[in-house]
């Protein structure tokens, strides 16, 4: 067993609203700063064991489907490192 | 000016509790995955114009310093890549 850290980003889908990353890019240009646009995501670093990299990869992305993320509504990435 | 992307990542410092970490742990580890460690980032992503890669990055990391992070409990980190 090796031990990898997992890192998922979630997303939400293109064309579903983000309120919360609309009013920071409002907050920022408010403080004079000049952007075109501003996403946010979730990041969750997962520490595991695991018998090798794809192993930790899909564990993590089974992790995504089933709670970190909302098919409905994000989209999500898996990179795995080992730690 | 290039369009660049600059990445900002946001985490708690070590030692500052992360209730929503450790929930969503516990709640992986009743759907029975095996996991040592959870840590939770917040993640933007600034689309921003800019002469040069080190321009988009200082302006990326005032935009941290003055908004984004919290320097009390906050790290972070910027990254950035063209658009």
């Amino acid at each position: 067993m090796t031990a990898y850290t997992a890192t998922v980003t979630v997303r939400l889908k293109r064309g579903v609203l983000d309120p919360e990353a609309e009013t920071t890019q409002q907050a920022l240009e408010r403080l004079g700063f000049d952007l075109s646009d501003l996403r946010s995501a979730d990041r969750f670093e997962v520490d595991l064991d695991a018998a090798d990299a794809d192993e930790a990869a899909a564990r993590a992305d089974e992790m995504a489907e089933r709670l970190l993320a909302n098919p409905t509504i994000h989209d999500y990435d898996v990179a795995v490192a080992e730690r």
